[in-house]
Parts: C-alpha cells; sequence; structure tokens
C-alpha cells in the first residue's frame, strides 16, 4: 500500500519503531521481541486472517477475521450486526481490542521434548478501535482488506454500492502499543542431549496455494489474471 | 489420540454434539456453525497452534501458543512465568479464557468485493482454564502437545526429567462450550454481478511441508524419520 504509507525515515529515533510499554514488552524471551516498525508491517502484510480479541460479560472472546492495514491503521469489517462492531460503534471510547496475527514458519523439533518449538513471526497490537463512519475512509478501508487478500484484486472487482455499505460496519486500530515477536533458526538443545539418536532439526512450512479453480458459472473466456498468478 | 478418546456413538443424542449456548450460536451466518463433536475433534487436530485469548486489566490479551487435545481436554503449557499460566494459578475458579483454532482452506474471490470471502475451518472454545497439578496428568498433557505438532515424535525424544517439569506450567480446557464454523465452496455472487468481466472463483490454500533441515550438530547416520515423510 505504498500511496498511503508514511514516509519512512532511516534517522534512527520512534520514527522507526514502536514504544515499549508494559504490555508489549513479553514476561518470557525477551530477544524475540522486536518493535520494529517495517518489520510488524511486513509481518501484518503478509497476513490476511488475524485472530481479534475482545471482552463480552467480563470473558474474553477470540473471533478469526479479515483485516487491512493502511499506514499505522488497522481496519476490520463485518456486518452491521456483528457483536464487536456493535459494540466499537456503542461507545465513545471504543472497544478494548488485541488483534494477533501469527506466521509459522517451521516446526522445530529438538532432541529433548521440552526444548521443542515453532519458528513463527507474529504481530500483537493492542488498542480501542473505533467504528469508522467517514464514507471516504470506508472506501479505503474495505479496498485496504480485499487488497489484503489478494494484492491487485480491489480494481478487479465490483465495489461496493450504497446498500452493501450500508450493511457493512467497518473498526479501525490505530498501531502504538504494537509488538512482533520472532523465532528462527534450528533447535537448542541442551549439551547432554546432542549424543541421543533422536533426529532434531526443524520442517519449514510455508502456505501453499493450488492452482485457482473457476466458479462453476464462470465465463470461459475469462482467463486467470496475472496477480493470482504471483501468489 | 485413540487410546484416551471416549467411546463414540452413531447415535443421535448429546453424545455426539455440543449443546450450544448464548455464546456459541454465531448472530451472522448461522447455517455454517456446527456443534459436531467429530467435526470439531477433526478441526483441533488438524492444528497445533491455537490463538488464546484472556483478559488482563480488563483488556483482552491474545496470544499464539500450541495445544494439544486428550479427549474431552486441550492442554497449553507455558513457563511457570507467562502471565495467563500465572493467572490460571491464583484462581479457585480458574481463569476465563478463550481459545480459537482456524483452518484457511482457500480464498474466495468473487465478482463483487462485497461477497469477497475466505473458505475456513474454526473452532472456538469458551470456559475456565484450570492449573493441571497432577504428575501423570502433566505428562500426558506434555506428550500430547508434541504429539499435536508431529504425531509420533514424543517417542522419539527425551521426556521433561523433574527439573524442566518444574519449570513447566499446564492449563487445561475442557471442551464443554464450543462450536465449529465452516464455509465450503464457491462464490456466491449476485445474479445481477455474472457477466461481470472478473475472474471469480476459489484459490485453494494448504499448508506446505518442506524437506526437513537437520540441525547443525546432528550425526548424519541419523536418518529423517517416517513420521517426518508423513507429514
Amino acid at each position: 500500500m505504498p500511496e498511503t504509507e508514511p514516509q519512512q525515515t532511516t534517522a534512527p529515533g520512534p520514527a522507526t519503531a514502536y514504544d515499549a510499554t508494559g504490555r508489549t514488552v513479553p514476561t518470557r524471551s525477551r530477544e524475540r521481541a522486536s518493535y520494529d516498525r517495517e518489520q510488524v508491517h511486513s509481518i501484518l502484510d503478509e497476513a490476511y486472517v488475524c485472530h481479534l480479541g475482545f471482552v463480552r460479560d467480563g470473558a474474553p472472546v477470540v473471533l478469526p477475521t479479515l483485516f487491512g492495514r493502511v499506514g499505522e491503521r488497522l481496519y476490520v469489517h463485518g456486518s452491521t450486526g456483528s457483536r464487536p462492531l456493535r459494540a466499537a460503534d456503542g461507545s465513545d471510547e471504543g472497544l478494548a481490542v488485541c488483534l494477533t496475527v501469527t506466521h509459522v514458519d517451521g516446526l522445530v523439533l529438538a532432541r529433548s521434548a521440552f526444548h521443542h518449538s515453532l519458528n513463527y513471526r507474529s504481530v500483537v497490537v493492542h488498542g480501542m478501535a473505533h467504528t469508522v463512519t467517514d464514507p471516504e475512509e470506508r472506501r479505503v478501508a474495505l479496498d485496504a482488506i480485499v487488497e489484503q487478500v489478494v494484492p491487485g484484486r480491489s480494481k478487479d472487482s465490483r465495489p461496493a454500492d450504497e446498500k452493501e455499505l450500508a450493511a457493512t460496519a467497518v473498526i479501525r486500530l490505530d498501531l502504538r502499543e504494537v509488538s512482533a515477536k520472532i523465532r528462527t533458526g534450528g533447535p537448542n538443545d541442551d549439551a547432554r542431549d546432542l549424543a541421543l539418536p533422536h533426529w532434531s532439526g526443524v520442517v519449514p512450512l510455508a502456505p501453499g496455494y493450488a492452482t485457482p479453480v473457476p466458479a462453476d458459472d464462470l465465463d470461459p473466456s475469462i482467463a486467470v489474471p496475472e496477480y493470482l498468478k504471483a501468489l
């Protein structure tokens, strides 16, 4: 989304990193934490599903949902009837949410059960989500959510009409209180375990895209677009 | 995990399905909801990462973590210093959590931006998580978490010793208030959009496992085990 991206600077300081807060500093494996803005953006941009947490009747609720990023803002959309979107709308201060994105890059198999792990990249965003009412911002947000799933797709589909827009709620969460956590590399076995006869290493994982399957009612003269071949 | 699985029955009734509750009935797309026990188990068993939500200082927190299933119980482990595990330990009634597992099976591209969707299978479990103190249950839980990542691996690694066990907290969440949500099939375009020139269909997605990478310090005479080739 380069056109809406804030100008990046190469100078050190707050522009290149998010400020750590009490809840973005992990209690464990602090060396895996990152507040680097570009790294956070890149982890977010590789995903299109997040897990959105909110509190209902004092209890946590975690739901998977699509999202989109525009600069320092994340957007989530849904039916105007959905619970978190209604809750965000009913309050001036917004709805407290936690939005988490996770990529699993590998299964880390150590000789000891204890040191089994995953290679992963995750981003956790804390903050207040607000309902977006400005019509232009709503359109930008909805395009961003489609682009997040398949870059290039928002220009190759019919935009939402007035009736569809009226049925769609959009909430915004600013990237302020945010951290990434990253594990890479092989297993960290104890020295005493190195001679054990168990295979040890990493099974790399990546999402596999299969050949696109046209809709039953698609005109066969419409070819698979280039932006899908690039996935 | 067949040895710990409760006996399945083919008769209809509560044994084959979870009871729906206020918070397991979705406000939208109710036709996608399922309470079928076998279906819920199968979605859980295909995953090894869940997103665990809990409430801290009144705000939601969502963290990715490994988990394991043993019959009607889910287990999550972590350092005894980790926040949710400490919180579960400090309370007799347990810690209110929401544990969510999501598989994305396809990107659903409709002619209209509005009807874009995902094919997915998710499970959402609500309940109180309790710290597991029984040594035998803790061992079963830790084995299950390793087995959930790679079936067959728990017997091909060194089990946790006393010191490692002492550093590991395990919490349990029973499968009581639970639902699955499933979307399959192609896009649902409006009749008025069928003649639009946009490609429409599904891009299938599945996790791709690459060739296992041995640890730098692995004895080259140790071959890749069969249970990894089966992934």
